[in-house]
């Protein structure tokens, strides 16, 4: 395909945004419809109202959105609505990442990839979706052939279950994690693949930045899960900067009385300032 | 959970059905939209429609239905609606199984087996559901906390993508799947946990037996991706034939023209003629 419906965002522009924000804040739209405040559920579609205030009072602090489809397909039917309509409501040049961690055999992989990616065919035209490694590369390069869109690879998690496989060591002293990232490094470029590691395992990140010292990474974690953002960022920021922190229920469920709004952009503005600080700090060759 | 708002299927259940019709054929709707005969394109949901037709025709041959989800996701939410009316025009005395290749950390979870078995809130109560077990224990549990619902957990799938890391040995040996196989036993009975085995893999069907000598396998593969369907029985047969063997492509799509529906019926019927023998030969201590 040699053009575009659409305005890809490169790795330098990513870099460009952080920059230009001083933040590398992605905020998780992970709206639980039990979770949000009364009012609205006067209105016709809850959640949607919901994300639009939160999106609105947040927008100037984040570099990108992460929208959890688990808490929309909660929801059946009505769930994707609110979520075609939230990720319709991004500015765009906000970053959009459908974390849905899907995965199959090529044939299937290349329908999750039109559901995420092709507007013309789902009505949905996120720049990313995560994907989960356990199939392997005929799994994955389906998403990767979309031009201008992003995989974001599962390889090292927050949750505990992370050290059911995750940290095994393979023949040859490597574990999975790292066999992941090594051998997917071949199916994309930076421009295309980040990886998912989680902010509760900032031990591991300095490993993880010598098997991938360009790629961006997306780090869940910080926040509800107990992440550190300074322990993150001192190992995983890179040349580009190379983190999108992600933070969903600190912020979104700051406050849970009608001032919600307020209380997600104080909380968002407050991570942007720390995060104006570490980027002076860590940002290499700057 | 003291009840139920529905029939939940035991593995014994299952085995009743499978001697029954004398089958354990599952029959894959992987109905792409592009894919359907011209003629349906009248009705108002061609997709629907086709897969009414399709269930018409094959349910006295199968005692499984498996929604890969991908194929409705492409759509949007035309797609979820397509889904949601074809899983309620299904027999309830057929299995059914959400093939969605889910798995999150834990909250996130609990929202996707929300969104597959609670139909109050979602508007889908599948019998099952495919869960990819990268992430480990925590992202498995909250589907098995579901009384009467089924965790299909992915070990060694019929792709190539397989050899990347499934294959791969582990210290001490053991490969990643034999691992997940031997670990995720304690998640759950084996009235509530089965596993994907690619129908491609056959040679490893044995040590799979070995590890799970009782659990219901998944069978995908047989059909258009080439595995044999004797070879499988052969292999991964047990007391209560242990296995739902899937093929989607080489049924719903048995004729491309109007004759549609009666061409995937003689194909179901065919393929549990061949399972009628098998049963015979193969199902142990009968």
């Amino acid at each position: 395909m040699a053009f575009f419906n659409f305005v890809p965002m490169t790795k330098a522009d990513l870099f460009e945004n952080i920059t230009k924000k001083q933040s590398y804040l992605c905020v998780g739209l992970d709206t639980d419809i039990n979770k949000i405040p009364a009012h609205l559920h006067a209105f016709e579609d809850p959640v949607y109202q919901f994300n639009k205030q939160i999106i609105d009072a947040v927008a100037d602090y984040c570099v990108a959105f992460k929208l959890n489809t688990a808490f929309y397909e909660a929801s059946g039917i009505q769930g994707w609505n609110s979520l075609q309509k939230t990720l319709a409501y991004i500015p765009k040049d906000i970053f959009t990442i459908a974390d849905a961690k899907r995965g199959d055999i090529g044939n299937t992989s290349s329908l999750y990839a039109r559901a995420f990616f092709d507007k013309a065919a789902s009505g949905f035209d996120f720049d990313a979706v995560t994907v989960a490694p356990y199939m392997g590369a005929d799994s994955v390069q389906p998403f990767l052939s979309f031009p201008g869109k992003w995989v974001i690879l599962l390889a090292l998690t927050s949750n505990e279950g992370s050290q059911d496989f995750q940290t095994l060591k393979l023949e040859g002293g490597k574990t999975l994690f790292e066999t992941v990232l090594g051998k997917s490094q071949a199916w994309g470029s930076t421009d295309q693949l980040m990886y998912v590691v989680g902010a509760t395992q900032a031990a591991a990140l300095q490993k993880v930045r010598q098997l991938v010292p360009d790629h961006f990474l997306l780090i869940p974690g910080v926040g509800a899960q107990g992440g550190s953002l300074e322990e993150v960022s001192r190992q995983g920021m890179n040349r580009q900067c190379g983190l999108l922190v992600n933070a969903s229920r600190s912020i979104i469920y700051a406050s849970s009385g009608d001032d919600f709004a307020l209380a997600a952009k104080k909380e968002a503005q407050k991570m942007q300032q720390e995060m104006l600080i570490l980027l002076k700090k860590y940002l290499k060759g700057h």
